[in-house]
């Protein structure tokens, strides 16, 4: 009896052949950029200890959490002991406390792989989805930011991304900010939430939730009053728009901040550290793409120094983000470690890539260079034979597995868009020779059998400069 | 306060960068292998709804399935709707029977991704461990069969591997030997777990299981003749030990077998497919790795036609196997289709390569080519700019995070394995040079700016050249 259910679990996908290509080639070219930044993979199981995970991700975070049963005679206590990955992040702190020995003093390590939870799935979000993470582990200094950030923009740019702007900010700058605005330490947090939102819902929208959470009304002017003071600011760059834009508005920017904090000691010297990443970032060569933005709060509890987000003009939310983060290696070490780290959103990327149809041409979707067909069931040892002699050339070789009718063999190939066809006819056969069709210019051409895999190659070559 | 457990998960792992490095090495030869064998990569997700995998691997199966627990409101309940995967073929029927009007009529498709099973865990036995499958759906032809066995083979003779063997039977063969041993339909499955341990406990062994299973003891002695005759077979084979003996061995097997069966219409077609399959893996040059085994059963019950199974001499268990299974996909399909597969075992074919230290000595440890050290404070940019130079000249380049003393960061360099260490000191920023190091010989030159990322790649082709 069939079952009703062949579909993938809710929120999670199948990827066919033509999807993976793609997905791939984008973990292909990350892959690249970061081993050329002096970056190492690592690599962590799909379940972790239910409490490495527990309480890492705020009370959203232990809800959205997949927990695994207990097995055997536990199973029926309905008790979780194991639960799905949840980020890279987390486990990475794991590692870190458990192998420092073995470590480097610097680790820089990157890590692919997916990441559970359990959201309710919506256009461009699931439930397994792959995050792409470089940290580095056991520095204090900012070359590290600008390193990292330099990494994952040079990413983009290798994919073909050249409108993305990478918004900088920095903890210590927010407490300063709010420190200075006169907002109570204990309402910092509710504050953040509350200015994250000044994009969508403006001066007016952001006023109410500052009352709503509690806010000291004249603290909150204060702040709006701050912030539109820069808004005006960004407005009148964008005017200018002059080659160095970018960068004068990030110094004026940061000029207005200094200005804003600098009696405050936590702000001053989170001003100074974003001074620092703007001059190596500068030294990197990717001071262009930087813009430094005070209301970029980002969720995560853990982060304490600088944070960064990446954005693209026509996707909603961001393509990664990331920043430094101190204190999290310590819950599991029990001693601090500085660390800072980047993640790319692989399936956001994919959503953008596809929209603007952004992969390579050659990036081939059909499974083979050439397909075998077979004559008849008398010759099938002579196509199996040739099938191996190309594919010890190097080719891609498919081999039509029964002795079918030719035109079906050929229908077959096309449907595959498989580029090149071989037949071993009788009279091929008894002279040696191969005839090969090429499928697109119905061209049909009598080659040597020891000449066969030379020619492939050359109307390969040939079809590949013609596309590009 | 620090959390006391760092370690993974029981039967789960880390992989450091190296061991990474290592997977990725094993997993490029297998994908290449099979790409040019014309197959496509398909990738499934961790979870499936638990349905689709309860009731498919046999009750013990059930027992060892990771089950996740509901979640929101239904936590409570302690039941399960998801399940992680517990192998890629039942996903892979699943995905058939979804996709089928979008899948070619022959789809040819390999999936590299780790499966889970809660069991007890042991040397080489994990609870997440990679499977690499590949498949073939949509024909009965024994083609497929000799296809996949020549990609198999190519994958380990491409790891260095060259003493494995390919044992092959037959279901039907199986079915057609217990038939004409005399042993009742029911007792078939019973008889072929006790003979599938007659290698390691012996026929004395086997007569005893065939007793304790209830098998009629004249049938037993009946069968127990038959294999007892073929251990003589391979004996006076393994004494010949010509050139092509392992085909002589594998004809004169497949006579006594025929010998034997040629009355059982079931084993006399098993025969005849087993013929086939070995004629076609003569075409594709691994009939001398073949080796018919009529003992062999496999555990799965969904197998319907040949069985395979790799192994290497100094290995308990295989490195992979797999067989045709003509009726999984209709189980979710409601219709037939045929299919074939293998599965290599990733984690296996790693313990045997690292004991046998298979792997190639330019899989290099080190994270970097060449390591850019800072000279100072004040020049730190000056480092960044040659960090990137190398970058995007193609180098992978490590950049020394902090103005540290120079001592300690060639100490660094070298604990890292890192063959080349860059010098940006004030006598060369003012020349326009960059002292170069070579970390093994010590050896020091002074290249100019423009020519040092071309030096680098001599020094490493040179270095290359000489481990080899």
């Amino acid at each position: 009896m069939p079952s009703a259910k062949t579909q993938p679990a809710r929120g999670m996908r199948d990827f066919l052949p033509e999807e993976v290509r793609k997905r791939d080639y984008v973990i292909g070219v990350i892959k690249d950029v970061y081993e050329r930044y002096g970056f190492e993979p690592l690599e962590t199981p799909a379940a972790e200890n239910i409490e490495t995970l527990m309480g890492k991700y705020g009370e959203e975070g232990n809800q959205l959490i997949f927990k695994i049963l207990k097995r055997g005679v536990h199973e029926g206590t309905g008790e979780a002991d194991l639960a799905l990955r949840y980020d890279l992040t987390v486990p990475l702190a794991r590692v870190v406390a458990e192998y420092r020995d073995k470590l480097p003093k610097f680790f820089k390590r990157y890590q692919i792989q997916p990441v559970w939870r359990a959201d309710r799935p919506a256009r461009g979000r699931f439930r397994e989805f792959y995050q792409c993470d470089v940290d580095v582990l056991g520095s204090y200094s900012m070359m590290v930011e600008a390193e990292i950030c330099a990494a994952a923009s040079e990413v983009l740019v290798k994919l073909g991304f050249n409108d993305f702007c990478l918004r900088l900010n920095h903890r210590k700058v927010l407490t300063g900010i709010l420190g200075i605005g006169g907002v109570s330490l204990d309402k910092h947090d509710a504050a953040l939430i509350a200015l994250d939102k000044l994009d969508k819902i403006g001066s007016d929208g952001v006023k109410k939730e500052f009352a709503a959470r509690g806010i000291d009304e004249a603290a909150g002017d204060r702040l709006l009053g701050f912030f539109s003071d820069l808004s005006a600011l960004e407005h009148a760059a964008e005017i200018a728009a002059e080659d160095n834009a970018q960068q004068a508005f990030s110094k004026a920017v940061l000029g207005r901040i200094v200005e804003f904090v600098k009696d405050n000691e936590i702000g001053a010297k989170g001003v100074d550290e974003l001074q620092s990443i703007l001059e190596f970032a500068d030294a990197m060569g990717i001071a262009q793409r930087i813009k430094i933005d005070p209301s970029l709060a980002r969720g995560l509890s853990y982060y304490t120094g600088a944070i960064m987000e990446i954005s693209v003009k026509d996707l909603a939310g961001s393509l990664g983000g990331g920043g430094r983060y101190d204190n999290l290696v310590g819950m599991f070490l029990g001693q601090e470690v500085p660390a800072c780290g980047f993640s790319l959103g692989l399936e956001r990327i994919l959503v953008v890539m596809n929209e603007r149809n952004m992969f390579p041409t050659w990036l081939d979707s059909s499974p083979a260079d050439v397909m075998v067909t077979i004559w008849n069931k008398v010759s099938v040892a002579e196509s199996i034979k040739l099938a191996q002699e190309l594919r010890a050339a190097g080719l891609r070789v498919d081999l039509y597995p029964e002795a079918d009718k030719l035109g079906k063999q050929f229908k077959y190939a096309s449907s595959l868009r498989i580029p090149l066809v071989a037949v071993l006819g009788e009279d091929e056969q008894s002279k040696g020779l191969v005839a090969l069709k090429d499928m697109q210019s119905g061209e049909q051409r009598a080659v040597t059998r020891g000449d066969v895999s030379t020619m492939i190659k050359e109307l390969l070559a040939q079809r590949r400069n013609d596309a590009t």
